[in-house]
Parts: C-alpha cells; structure tokens; sequence
C-alpha cells in the first residue's frame, strides 16, 4: 500500500467530536474539493462535479419541461447598471468584487462581477419585450457567481460559487406569483425525491429576504449538527425591477403596463447539504440518483481465474442501466470496501471465486452495510430495486432525524434554552415585528427561517415581546 | 402582423453586398445574440444558447469517452500565480481584465479574471499528483473567459466568450503528444462530421503558437469572404509548465520526474464558423446534428378541420427522435416559411388539408428548397434520411467553396495578388525565418494559418525571402 493510500483509509475525524473537522475531512478525503491559492475560491475535482453535473441534468430537464430555455449574460455589471434599482445595490454593493483595469487601461466606468444577474436580465428584458406576445418570457441562466465572503467553507460558503439562476417576466401579478411557487416546488420536490432531503417550505420575512423582492420563498433543511440550511430560494419581483428599468409591453388593449418579474435559484450550496444531511463517520452517503458511481464492483481474490472477466461481464450488464465503476486496482478488497463506503457509493458489489461458483453476487448497501445474496440472473433488478430502497431509507432516516431536532417554544425562556442546549429547528410564534427578530438574533444567534406554509398555532403570543401572535415561524442556527 | 413580426422579415443585407452586416444582421434576426450594456460582452439568446449546448452535448460526450473528467477552477488568478511561467505571463498580462477590490476594500493582490486556467491547473496539479499512480490527469472545464480586446464582434472576438479548456498531465514527452494530437483529431472529426465544416489540420508556426507552449496544432476552416478562422487548437507544452509549478512525481523506479502537459480548446467562435461557413442572404443554414429545431412543422390552412390535431400528432411522433418545433401562431405560413429558413431550420414539414387527404407531407430542405411529398407511414425514415442528405450536402458544399478559395502562390508578387484580389486559403513555401513570416503580415496582412499535416512541395523557394523552402504553409487573412 503506498503513502497515498494509507492516508486515504485514516480515520475521519467523528461528526460528535469535531463537527466541522468531520465535514473537512470528508470534502478532503472523498476528493470533492481541493482548496486553490485563491482567495474563498475552490476547486472543485472530478467527483465533486460530477455530483454537481447530475445535479444540473436533473433539474435542467425539469425546467425545460416547464418552457424555460437556457441563456448566458454577461459576467460583468457596470457599477451604473447595478444601482438601478435601490434595494437591490444595497445588498449587493457591499459584497461584490470590482473590475477596475482592463489590461493596463484604468476603466472609465468600473465593473463588477455578477453576484446575481437580476440588472442585467432585467435591461435585456427591456430590449426584447415590447408587446403581450413576447411573455412570459422564461429563462435560465447555469454560471458562477462571485459574492466578496469574509469566511468561506468549500461548498456552503465560497466567494465563487455555481449556481442557475432562472428569470422570468409575466403579463400579471398572478402569473408571476404561479412562477415563483412552481418552482418553489420544483427545488422542493427534487430535494425530497431526488436528494433524499426534506425540506420545509414557506416564506422569508422581510428581514431575511432577496434585496429587491417583494417576497422570497425558501426551502430550508436541516443538517446532523442542528444547524439549518437554506436550499433554494424562489422570488416575487412584482413590478419593482420592471419600473426601475423600464420594462414595458403592450397589452391586448394596446395599453403600456409593466411586466411582472421573479428570480430562482438554487447553487452548489446544495451538496455541503448532500454531505451534512446524509454523511456518517464513515464517510460521505450519496443518495443514488446523483451518486457518480452508484455501483461500485469490487472483485474478491480478483487474481484467480474467471474473477476479472465476470467483474468486467457484469460492469458492462450494469452500465447500460447504472452508473458503475469496476475497482481491479492491486489494493486489497478490504481498502476497497472501506474506500467506496467513504466515498458514499451506495452500493457496492462483490464478486469472487465461490460466488461465481454459485451464480450470485453480493450487495451491500452503504446504508444499512447489510450483505444481500442475489442471483447473476436478475442482478439488474436486484440492483434497481436496492438503489430505490436506500434512497427511501435516506429519506426516513433525514426526516426522522430533522423530527428529533425540531422543537416547539412557548415561551422566550424555553426557546433561548433550545437554542444554546439542543439546536434544530424551533417551532415559535411571532407578532411581526423587526425587532423581535433582530432581538432573537442578538440573543441566541438564532435567525428566523421562514414562515411556513404549513401554519399551526403552538401558542397566541411572541415567543420574544408576548405581544399577540400574527404567524409560526421555523427558527435556527443557519449556514 | 405586428410590427416586430415585420421587422423579422425585413431583407437581410446580401453576403456580396456587405458581408459583415450580413453577419450582423444574422446573428440580430435569427435571435442568436443581443448586445448587452456591456463593453464587448454579448448576451446569448435561447437559439444562439441551445447551439452552443448542443456543441458541449457532443463534445462533452466524447471528451468522457476518452476518459477526461469535468472539473471548476476559480475564476480568478492571483497576478502573482500568472507569472510564474514566463511566456504565458507576457503572452496574457496585456489582454486581462483586473480585480482589485472587494467590497469596499482595496486587494493587497491584484486578480485578473481567467483569460485561460492553464496557471491554475498547474497549481492544482502540483498538489494532487505525487506519482505515476496519478497519471494521466486528464482533465476539462467548461467555463467562461475574459480578454479584454480592443474590437469586439458576436462569438468571433469578444471580451468574455465560453469555451471548453482541457488539460492533461502525462508520464512521457510521447504520451502527451498523442494526447495533443488525439485531441485535435477530435476537434477536426467534430468540425466535419458534426459541423459540416471541413478543416486544414497543421501546427501552428513560432510565432503564432500559444504562449507558454512547445507545439500549437490547429484546425482552420475557411468563411464565405475568404477569411480563416483558427477554430480549435490543441497545445504540447512539454514540461515547460511543469519546471515553472513545480509538478513532479516519482516513477516506477522512485525517481523523481517532471509531467507533460497538453491543453486543448474550442469556444462560442466556432458558432462564428457555423454562420459563416454555411449561410446564405436567406440567412442561417444549421448543421441538423446541432440545429436547435430540426424539423420545422408548418401547418397550411390550419383554420380548417383536422389539420392542426394532425399536425400535433406528427409533432408528437418526430419528437421521439428529432428536435422538432411545430408553429400554430397565427402568422401565415408564407411568413413562417421564411422565418424558419432564415433561423437556418434544416427542415420545414407542411401539412394541409389536401396533404392529409393523400396521407402525406411536404418536407422542404433548408439546402435545396426542394420539396419532397412523403408518405405519412414512414415519415420517421424520410426525415432522418433527408437529414443526413442536408448534413451531406452542407458539408460538400462547404467544402468546394473552400477548394475555390484556395490558391497556390510560388512568387512574391502572385501571392500579394492573391491576397488583395482572391483572398482565401495560399498555399506558398516557407523558409523558416520569422522575418518572412512578419514581412507577409506587414505587407499583406494575411498570416500563417498553419504548416497543414499534409505536405507538398509547390516550389523549392520561399515564397517571401527566395531562401530554400522547408515546409509548406496555408496563408490567409483570418478573424
């Protein structure tokens, strides 16, 4: 075993011990991204992007589905471009990385690069709509986007990082709103049935919402440390972008009106989730529709007769359906098992002399480690239905974990003790007011999550003031 | 018709007339691209973006055939780390736009956005390769690039353009050559046999090599106006790269080496190369292997009974196989004839009453406007063989305007004629001196396009100088 290999099998720092450690060590030893000598910049290696390339395919096809097409902006806004609309430059402004130079000539008028691209779809927009005919108009735009960090974490916090970013415009108000909440349902429905992940949907108060949106909806998760994260945004513009760049269309009565707007994102934020919902100390756990390698073949005593040539037979049965890898390196089976178990393959797949013998194989799933004997003849089968069980398995066991970190508070008392004690989500009314979340937050750190959509009334005052309740509102820790 | 649909009609300037505003008026009809408040960016629209996926499809595909693995490198590069190979730095430095703040603070150093990652890789590769278990590295990302040019015109030459970049680590001096090679071959295959463009496969001279490399291989293709286009190039750095990043494993006998390395890469040019190998004054002629729309459905009279639901049932069918799009707007089908073969459709498929009567439709090539009555039965058939025709026929005609345009010069004097009056390829010997090379450009402004694979000896002189020739050059003014 060479050096490099040792160092692959040590043992990952335990997620009770050093939470965060835990998280690096996976990032690192899983080879998802390697830190550059740019500043808040990562590099994201092959199998981190893979994860984010099944990740776009999914989601892409889901979007075109619906009629939106694919569009590139420029990476650049000119700082006059990005204080069209007020709200807008004062959230970003101070967060962006500015162009000054282009080679060695100062530039007239600088530049900065996109930390969101809301300026410039919107002066598009303003070029391209001019009547009923031209809406909706629904585009997506895959690309990075750069946001001037202060602290970074590969994935959940970079100055650079990837993301889509979706803009449409509409006739109406209502139209726009229908919009915003598809595809608040889309980024749902593919964190639950594609990821694994539950997710909690609902409503950012104006505190915590997109700088320029009228509303913002959110779905927000939560990790094993009991810290939440928000995992796709999805934003009412109503006609506030449209005024302040003027974009106009005429309708069927041959009337000016404005068109209505809403923005949707969802970044590669989304796999420190993957990593922090579903990785044990053993490793990284891939949920199976965007694992890289969803079949891991591993040939046991690999060297004696007819043991490769099935491990290749049964690698090129499964490619056709499965994403698969065959490992007939000269590392013992044993650092394999533990090497695709902390790489997070689901399942992994051993063959050897007495099992060939017996027409079968072993499964072993990354989730449960149970060793299932399954026959060469329905092997596709086996494996399909497998894959399909360890994603629900990931669901139940995401979901029941987020049950046993969510709390209910009544009083300011029993939230502030939740918070410092236990983390997780907390269940607890509000009267409304800014100050009563910003107090929250300078007490306990705690920010308020969203207001969900699934309403209940744990009690009829402000968990913080006591003043008559208005809504229930998850609240949290947050990456 | 509205007054937009009106404009989309409008005449396209004709190619002899004024060739770069048939160019301009293409690419602004067909909806391709539209400029953005943005000095020298362009935003790319839906018909121009799903071009350019198409491409990555493909190329995307083959890239991972061959074993190279997708990766994201930050967007930025410290001026320090661009520096460290000499050539690269002074090759680049000139053309890169500058960061220097963030937020509101001044960068204590400077960043330029990526004009190519080749430094960055590099960095990224002294870190993960140790030893010759690492090897090959063989790596791509798609991305976008800044160089901040002087004039700027859609896909041929803007200051931000997407591209793919491959870089690749090797044991050997020979493996990388195979790799660049590969590479190149690829790139050419694609070019013919996706593209319908053929190219002049060569090496690069001294002087137009990439900054920084040891070999610069090529494909150029030949544009309507007798102008080049470099449309791919595939780079053998040696180890140069290597000596300067320090990027060293240790061999099979634990001796300590340095890598080879390669890059390779293709951009939104080469939608450049599309229009402009292809087009005709009706405007845009699409390859059908990257046609966003294959097959156009018009339906005639389409108010009448039946024609519509048979026109949404063939849609249906064809859809299984092809990108097709079916018009049902009110427009009138003489309008939307010239409307999808000005976008470059590579088929239109009408269908009306009588049509449907005969069980049949009409399938009109975008290449020869004839029209093909087909039995409805097989429909399925008929499309995909006319494609594969039209894809033919495109190639073949690009092809002999690009051997018109190719001329032989053995005097001085008969090739400055060539240039002035015919344009096009030259084919004229070369005695190795760069004198000769910056003399051609000075006088002519044609330059070497490249020392093509295929040798011949037209003259035993030099065609500037009348010093012993040593290799045959394809000259030309290029974009």
């Amino acid at each position: 075993m060479s050096k490099k290999d040792k160092k692959m099998v040590e043992e990952i720092t335990s997620m009770s011990e050093d939470f965060a450690q835990w998280y690096t060590d996976i990032i690192k030893k899983a080879q998802l991204v390697e830190y550059s000598g740019v500043r808040g910049c990562m590099v994201i290696q092959p199998y981190g992007y893979a994860i984010w390339e099944n990740i776009q395919k999914t989601l892409d096809a889901k979007f075109k589905e619906l009629g939106h097409e694919n569009v590139y902006m420029p990476m650049f806004i000119p700082e006059s471009l990005l204080q069209r609309e007020k709200d807008h430059v004062e959230g970003f402004a101070p967060e962006v990385a500015w162009v000054t130079h282009g080679g060695s000539e100062e530039l007239s008028e600088r530049l900065c690069v996109r930390p969101t691209s809301e300026t410039l779809f919107c002066e598009h927009y303003s070029n391209v709509i001019h009547s009923y005919r031209d809406l909706p108009k629904l585009y997506n735009q895959w690309c990075s986007v750069v946001r001037w960090e202060k602290t970074t974490r590969p994935f959940l916090r970079t100055a650079e990082f990837l993301w889509q970013e979706g803009h449409t415009a509409h006739a109406t108000e209502e139209e726009a709103q229908e919009e915003t909440i598809r595809m608040l349902n889309v980024y749902a429905d593919f964190c639950e049935n594609v990821l694994a992940i539950p997710v909690i949907k609902g409503r950012k108060t104006d505190k915590e919402k997109f700088a320029g949106a009228n509303a913002t909806y959110t779905i927000e998760s939560m990790m094993h440390d009991g810290k939440a994260l928000q995992s796709g945004t999805s934003h009412n513009f109503g006609d506030g972008f449209a005024k302040a760049f003027g974009i106009q269309y005429t309708d069927v009565n041959n009337e000016l009106k404005y068109v209505h707007q809403t923005s949707w994102g969802v970044s590669t934020r989304i796999i420190g989730a993957i990593i922090m919902v579903h990785g044990d100390d053993a490793g990284l756990k891939l949920p199976p529709k965007i694992a890289p390698v969803q079949v891991a073949i591993i040939p046991v005593a690999q060297h004696k007769e007819g043991v490769l040539d099935k491990a290749n037979e049964l690698k090129e049965r499964l490619s056709k359906k499965f994403r698969v890898k065959l490992d007939d390196s000269d590392k013992s089976p044993g650092w394999k098992f533990s090497e695709y178990e902390m790489r997070g393959v689901p399942l992994r797949l051993e063959i050897g002399p007495k099992d060939i013998e017996k027409n079968q194989a072993v499964l072993v799933s990354r989730v449960t480690r149970e060793k299932t004997f399954v026959s060469l003849d329905n092997i596709e089968e086996e494996v399909e239905k497998m894959l399909e069980n360890i994603h629900n398995q990931m669901y139940d066991a995401a979901l029941k974990s987020r049950e046993e970190k969510t709390s209910t508070a009544k009083t300011y008392d029993e939230f502030k003790q939740i918070v410092s004690e236990k983390g997780g989500f907390i269940k607890a009314m509000w009267c409304g007011d800014v100050k009563c979340e910003e107090k929250i937050k300078e007490d306990t750190t705690a920010t308020s999550r969203c207001m969900p959509f699934e309403q209940e009334s744990v009690s009829d005052k402000c968990v913080c003031c006591g003043k008559p309740a208005k809504t229930l509102v998850y609240w949290g820790k947050a990456y």
